[in-house]
């Protein structure tokens, strides 16, 4: 069957009766949802959407990818402010000719990524349109003033990251090359945002970002928002298995978490955190140096772009 | 010049330098907003998206329209549910081909939508597409247990309506035949989502939703979700000058309120208010019930369906 034939009214029915939940006081089929956070916090609040042609080729990347990553993308950034991640809208299109099975694997990702960060659906909007469109906006709480921004890096504190870096952008490389069995492949369809350890370590950092477009686009990110620059040292970063020096630096949608802070643990809630090196003043502009032995190098932003 | 010789980060300051305010603890620049709602108040939260093709030919809409527009209709349903519209997020796709003076109209479309409803742009996602894609997700509030549902009507309410209906509609259809002059075009580019009137009478009705697919169609949405039926008086219906009855009965995008309760007043907030029936208890299914002179017809929901 085709969503054409599936109709809007059977379309949302699906969704609303999938997505039933108590947790907000008024959820999908309303104008708008009611939902409520604990008092004495303040919202944390973002959107990300997800293209297709763009962000996915829906012959490459199986829907239900599609749908843990819309969710999972956002979990990250509310992660990257210190706040708990807690509801979402969920905005669609889809060509009307699309068949239903790719629906309902892409509402199996959304619904497995509702389980594994405990965020919940509670309305959003569909259309027609001739490419598949995703974009979700999602709400979380934090206790009011515990923010984490990216512009609060300081000269002398440590750079730290979560995870290994380079596994995204592998396993894009080699689903491409259809060689879908290596492990960094699963890593790129189902990241696993660093929420846990942006909650567990705000109260005590001065700066943090997720790892969206590249670790040198990112962390230059907080070097110009906190106007000061860094020193990073090649043997410390964390790679993951098989991936090159280009995917590490530059390679995108890691979803690990920057960390700027000082005596940070080696783990926390069960993810390694690497100190890869520290922020120093700047002179005029922000740069990253890059400590490879001996050799010392300006590193230049390179990760995605749009446009 | 076009968007892709402007770049993703010219863009995104773009936005960023002109949607600045103090109204977030922390607004576009980081991975999240940060924003704050008034204290015993829940938050009201909702997404409406807009599709190149299927909400607005590029030819025929002005890009101020669109932006303005994008805005309006979550306005829109954060009214009909009660509350006050404060924060929304932007996510778009645009072609990179695309002249950057349809950005920049639409930005003006945003930012009058901003200052007319009163509310703030705080975060939101850009990213490249063949078609244009707009998708706007919105925070408001209301003092908690106040908010008006689609479920509440009960048989003996009356069923009221803001402002007039069929102009939209019509307006789309002059602007289609090149008779941009008519004023209902005006009234379809630049909808007064009627959220004032909708915290003001929050208190004392018992069923709300705005009219985004007809009124048919979002009528019947009342009945549906309240379990009753009811009658609408065809003399009753406020007909805006030209309009057919079918663009009356069905016409979409008209984001004017339907009300159901009692006694209430000819004017609210400075829009007039009319009572166009009364709901009535339901037999098995509901129905809708259209008194013309003796004639009772069974009034089918025949409002816009995607796909």
């Amino acid at each position: 069957m085709r969503i054409r034939e599936l109709g809007e009214d059977s379309l949302i029915r699906k969704i609303r009766k999938r997505f039933a939940n108590s947790a907000s006081v008024v959820g999908i089929g309303d104008d708008a949802a009611i939902v409520e956070i604990p008092p004495e916090h303040s919202i944390v609040y973002c959107s990300d959407l997800v293209a297709e042609s763009i962000h996915f080729l829906r012959d490459l990347h199986p829907p239900d990818s599609v749908g843990y990553k819309a969710v999972a993308v956002n979990v990250s950034d509310v992660g990257a402010m210190g706040g708990r991640p807690a509801f979402f809208t969920l905005s669609m299109s889809l060509p009307g000719d699309l068949e239903t099975n790719w629906l309902d694997g892409f509402l199996d990702g959304v619904s497995r990524a509702c389980a594994d960060f405990g965020v919940h659906l509670v309305g959003g909007d569909t259309s027609s349109a001739e490419r598949i469109f995703v974009d979700v906006s999602m709400i979380g709480h934090l206790p009011r003033g515990s923010q984490v921004l990216r512009s609060g890096a300081k000269p002398g504190d440590g750079i730290y990251v979560t995870g290994m870096l380079g596994a995204s952008a592998l396993g894009l490389e080699r689903l491409r090359a259809g060689d879908a069995s290596h492990p960094s492949v699963h890593r790129h369809l189902y990241p696993a945002p660093r929420h846990r350890v942006g909650m567990a370590l705000a109260s005590q950092v001065s700066a943090m970002i997720d790892i969206s477009d590249g670790l040198s686009t990112d962390l230059y990110h907080i070097l110009e928002e906190s106007k000061v620059s860094c020193r990073i040292y090649k043997h410390l970063l964390p790679q993951a298995p098989d991936s090159t020096e280009h995917q590490v630096l530059h390679g995108g949608e890691e979803y690990e978490l920057l960390i700027v802070g000082r005596n940070l643990p080696p783990k926390v809630e069960e993810v390694p955190l690497t100190l890869i090196g520290e922020v120093t003043p700047a002179a005029m502009d922000s740069q990253i140096y890059l400590i490879d032995g001996s050799r010392e190098t300006a590193l230049k932003p390179l990760g995605y772009k749009h446009f």
